[in-house]
């Protein structure tokens, strides 16, 4: 227990109360899974992204949630149509750089959507965070194969030098602003089973940046909470067909006792 | 027990006997799951959306169902493009205007598939139905912000204006053409927690349109179908991810005696 | 048990260590539950399509898979070019050819991926084999209408004459290249009841061809292990949503003595 614990408890409870219409424009995989990951959780998603709409819709949105996981140009002319809008409202904007280093195009998506807009979050796994410094490292699809204490040494000097926050996730989660170091060891390791694990988490830590004005705890409590839940989805699966249906219902289920008592979060 | 009851019976025996292909243009975040619910209901889906193909395809089927929720503009010129060549064939066509109110170019989609097509029933939440009527609601999102009652003062009036049946869904769903009103009482509250699950019953609707050739009992036939699917899904559920699953199983196991005993049709 | 079934568990066994990186460029109806698919059996899916993305992404894969599913002219373009790549570097390419025969474009884009890169494997139903050899069969959306019977007796003639193996499914599975005829008895009557089975069984087919240079035994032990994933999932399944999920756990959790006692392949 923390007082990190009971700020994930705080803030679910008025993601629940307040259900926060979380902009998405993300990857074909994971659409449907995300889109339930955040309504168990208690938010609103909406996923919409022609460009002739995305300024509009992300005027009513609590954050936008941008993944490049399937990427071509149009969307990505859409994304940086609506980051440059959440930007000029100062809604968040939270960024999953998804297998950014494994491609040109991924990477260059990724470092233009950080330089074209106010990003608020990155979250990614430490070979997608290490991408956008201009390391030449090459992630292999949308793996890790850079350590998360690798990361935890750059990250915040990456941090500061892009302004914003970075919660990278691995078997121990790190989320730094440069200034603050908070790591979470919520998690299971039947997650990197199910795909669309890292993208929801993403999406989740959105719905947290929606209530929580400070993007280091929001991040941290959002992953806490989102790995918590995994935690207790394990308990009741077979495997990861049955985790992943779990994680939804431990999303929706858990209580503010068992988020006070169950979140680890550590900060450095 | 009601004589609809019964023709819900009948109509769900007639889809697992015809296995009617439904051709679906619809969003991305729902397809698979929209797939997998006409598929355990006993329909034969296929989803197909290129502008040199939906001509064709539709050509084989026994109804078009259009789902607005992740357009841009090049599907909505082969959601026209297949929606002409469906009232050609006299092919019942389903419309779901899904988030209609909340930009133009959902609103203005909505009304221009029903300007220039021969659609037979729409089927969306009270605030999206109302959106039709050039009203200046605004949807938050997917989610309603109108009443059902709203829309029963009005939707007999819209429903002969547009020339077509409406099925507005909510925690009571009602049906009408303008002469008759229906009221459909199955659901369950966990349904709203699951993404697509308006979009799947707009999907099952086309499913009784492809064997029913009134829309207004296919309409509150299917409604109470799905509905009571859901309340059989909700008793083996621990929340919506369990619930989501067993939705599909009850739509493939329920059995004439269990729907024409479970559906809850109100004709006023 | 037999050569074949022990083959299948040293298969899965190398898939399982190596985590052979497949890229799917596939159908937006399936692309979540074929890279659960993938994961749970123990490789790692890649869903990119971008055509200035997917020369760079197939470099790094074991297998190229795709598939036909909701294709537009842009997208067939981008499989055209992942493919003349996959065929140069010598990586397998294993096509799903779903609904040619249909439509037009479906039929057309089938013929020309074959002529114009190295196919190594093609799965499908019956209808949709047949459907390359310009029979003018017409299959009904995705649904076999032709018998796996029919296909047998064309299918070792039609291998020849384009060059590659066909894996052709139904009841009972036939893969040939032509010289060599193996039969697959695995599967279950469930599964045409969850939308993707057949493409996922494709991209299983990639998998096992990421380790297996044999074509005809990739295919046919990537089809068994498949289908007894499906027979142990039936074991637990109250209808085809719980059939869906527990499908993956048993890919998870199928030990290679399950494989080898389990799986049955018949060599003629």
């Amino acid at each position: 227990m923390s007082d990190l614990s009971e700020k994930a408890a705080e803030n679910i409870r008025l993601i629940r109360e307040k259900r926060p219409l979380i902009h998405n424009i993300t990857n074909f995989v994971v659409m449907n899974y995300t889109a339930n990951v955040l309504l168990a959780a208690g938010a609103s998603p909406v996923m919409a992204h022609a460009e002739n709409e995305v300024e509009e819709m992300v005027s009513f949105a609590g954050s936008l949630v941008l993944n490049i996981g399937t990427l071509t140009d149009v969307w990505v002319a859409s994304m940086l149509k609506a980051a440059r809008k959440a930007s000029m409202l100062g809604t968040p904007i939270v960024l999953d750089p998804v297998g950014s280093g494994a491609t040109r195009l991924r990477t260059n998506t990724a470092r233009e959507i950080i330089t074209r807009a106010r990003v608020t979050i990155v979250r990614g796994n430490a070979s997608e965070i290490l991408s956008l410094r201009g390391a030449d490292s090459k992630t292999k699809g949308v793996d890790t194969i850079h350590s998360v204490d690798d990361a935890a040494g750059s990250g915040g000097e990456l941090a500061r030098e892009l302004g914003l926050t970075l919660a990278i996730t691995g078997p121990v989660d790190l989320v730094t602003d440069g200034l603050r170091i908070v790591k979470v060891e919520n998690g299971h390791p039947l997650m990197p089973f199910v795909t669309g694990t890292g993208c929801s988490a993403t999406a989740i830590i959105g719905a947290f940046a929606a209530v929580d004005p400070d993007p280091v705890t929001a991040a941290a409590t959002a992953l806490a909470f989102f790995g918590l839940s995994g935690e207790k989805a394990a308990e009741k699966a077979a495997g990861p067909g049955s985790f992943m249906i779990a994680l939804l219902d431990a999303l929706y289920n858990l209580t503010p006792e068992e988020i006070v008592s169950g979140c680890r979060i550590i900060q450095a």
